[in-house]
């Protein structure tokens, strides 16, 4: 089954905003054995949007379009797939109440832009659209479909998710495809995949590996060509049950998992806390924790100790170990978290001290070069890793490294084992 | 002149890749007044490359293409672009050289696809890459130039900004086209807009305004057609000095400028050094600080005091007015940025503390409430601000209001103009 999508927006054209609903309906639509063949980025214009329609129309099966809807563009989208597909404009009494209610609740007088939003071809189904005033509307043409959809993401995304892809489904009689995506850090790509070969080998012929590598983790999707998805559900859980037997330090979590919403939860599971002590991630880890609602069940704070003088004033460090081993060094990273776990009173301390870049390095500790500790009730575990010369990324990296290592200590496997930096 | 944009890769379709390139090549070409009519994103399919060719340069005078270059994609895009133009591909000795020295230098072995990556037409126009092994390639079909370059963004972008715009201007002769950008801070864009029309009305009719709205700045573009470039330069310079006399307040710099960077360059200058006290930013003032290369000059650190007790601990604030005020109140923002202002020995201490959500708001204390203030040698200044329910936006939007209150402080504004929280 193969798919075209059309967005449409001047906004898009010039580069005022960068068109991220596509690669989103790319991936969704693929979960589900849809493949994406185009995507066609046009203007406000209706000789334009009708000629992309009819062309990708003659193409493919399923056309998606996104944008060119809302008072202040004339609807243009609308009046020009109401003429492509020989319909009039009509009012629908279901949108009319939403747009009047929505605009009601924030003091907003209702004018004739807004009525015309209320108009819709009288040949389409129209697709509720609780996130917003403009609906989605679904058109077919013989067995074709043509679905149009607001341009903003989130209204987007919850019409294809709860209308769209249930109805392409019926309509195209698609087989369940059952998938599910495991997180793994730690290992290049390379590497997992070698490692991960006999598992992968002896995979059931009914499903299939993707791997999607990002900047900060591989995830790994097993999809099954199934009919019977309870089915397909189990298999999936027993293989990836066995990956876990395989790379248990390297298996983060499953779906929309990361590094710091897994520790975040094991924390909270086991009643404990966590404060952190940051050079060079400058408060990186302690932004990416409190990014998540919730983050006050465990995390109590932390310093970031970018000078010398506040490493000693705020975490303790003792001005010796400074002068005699260098900021950069497994005794300060340690005594960082050391001191941030005994000032704040968390369970865990964590730290990273490093050489950010693009300068700073030398011989013996070049740019990239991060030490990184994690205090424990027990006792302190520190660890060297050494990343390039991109400041960003190694910001990125050390928090991430750092992160993971209290993950492991939660899990019990003590030390890491050897990463290749990721 | 109108141009259009084809990008190629399978990695776009399935989602694995946002496509970045388009809206960046959308930008860098409006600002030489070329418009960019429609972006085409195809799979690394030679059939499908040669008909997006044909069309687009059916309809317009310029066609950029990104992507399908490499020796992993069998260089498919470069075998189809020599069939459409009729041209044989034949060895370029610079391109053999650059890809046999780069290979050298990674100790790698130069093997049969390597010697592919040095063939390019023989009758297009190779345009030297500096920073990769795949050139870019000039075609023309009569006046009409198609350009084919490698899909690494930056790689694109060096070959854009250093080859293909330069003799873009020459083959076109196109004016040149002078722009410079302002960034604001603090007014919604229709508030921005009011504030500013006498001088947008009063502007010559050589200079165009672009209002350029993003989620943290409204950024404003003056554009000169004109055929003198030091003259249009001037005269831009003249109207951004006029426009700085009606908003003081709220024009943040220039160009590439941030709030951060503006507030980091003023406290440089002056040798002077700054602290944060976060709360409900949770760290990531400190963060968009410690992200730019050179923070350590003026940057020494910080608390992130998430929980009362830290707030206490680390910062002093009285326990009193925790239980009688509320975490969220001006007295514990006012006394966070003094604790850290003691505490590390900094110029200035800057703090947040309010409700991110998406939970634990009170009538009188509704979620997105937050409180921010600046300890300077001479006081304290504080400010409360109400934002809304969404929590990455609030924990940005506070963290850019905090920093412009510092901002404003240095610049001896004194108390920030009424807001409309942005």
């Amino acid at each position: 089954m193969q798919a075209e999508i059309i967005t449409i927006g001047d906004e898009l054209l010039i580069g005022q905003v960068v068109d991220t609903n596509s690669a989103w309906l790319g991936r969704t639509l693929g979960e589900d054995g849809i493949k994406v063949t185009q995507i066609t980025s046009v203007q406000d214009d209706a000789d334009q949007i009708a000629r992309a329609v009819n062309e990708a129309l003659a193409r493919v099966s399923i056309v998606l379009v996104t944008g060119g809807l809302g008072p202040t563009r004339d609807d243009i989208t609308k009046h020009t797939l109401a003429e492509l597909f020989g319909m009039r404009l009509v009012r629908d009494e279901q949108v009319y109440e939403t747009v009047r209610r929505q605009l009601a609740v924030r003091g907003i007088a209702f004018n004739e832009l807004n009525r015309g939003q209320a108009l819709v071809p009288d040949g389409c189904t129209v697709l509720p659209n609780r996130n917003g005033t403009a609906p989605g509307m679904w058109f077919e043409r013989g067995r074709k479909i043509l679905v149009s959809m607001p341009g903003v993401p989130f209204e987007m995304k919850a019409l294809v998710t709860d209308e769209v892809l249930p109805r392409l489904r019926t309509h195209f009689s698609l087989h369940a495809n059952v998938h599910r995506t495991a997180i793994t850090f730690g290992l290049a790509e390379s590497i997992l995949a070698e490692r991960i070969a006999p598992w992968e080998a002896a995979l059931p012929a009914n499903l299939r590996l993707a791997y999607l590598p990002s900047a900060l983790c591989i995830r790994l999707r097993l999809s099954a060509y199934e009919t019977d998805p309870e089915k397909a559900r189990s298999e999936i859980g027993r293989q990836f049950d066995r990956l876990t037997g395989l790379i248990p330090h390297y298996l983060v979590g499953y779906g929309d998992d990361t590094l710091e919403s897994v520790t975040g939860s094991l924390l909270r599971s086991r009643g404990e806390t966590l404060a952190t002590a940051e050079s060079c991630t400058g408060g990186n880890i302690a932004h990416r924790f409190t990014a998540m609602p919730g983050a006050s069940d465990y995390f109590l704070g932390g310093v970031v100790a970018y000078s010398n003088e506040v490493k000693t004033a705020l975490l303790g460090v003792d001005p010796d170990s400074l002068n005699r081993y260098g900021a950069v060094s497994r005794s300060v990273a340690e005594q960082m978290a050391e001191g941030v776990r005994r000032a704040t009173g968390a369970t865990y301390g964590i730290s990273t001290t490093g050489i950010a870049g693009p300068t700073g390095g030398t011989p013996g500790k070049p740019v990239g070069t991060v030490w990184m500790a994690v205090a424990t009730p027990e006792g302190v575990h520190s660890h060297c890793l050494v990343f390039g010369s991109v400041r960003a990324q190694n910001i990125e990296r050390s928090s991430s490294n750092c992160i993971n290592l209290l993950r492991l200590q939660l899990l019990g496997f003590g030390e890491p084992p050897l990463s290749d930096n990721i």
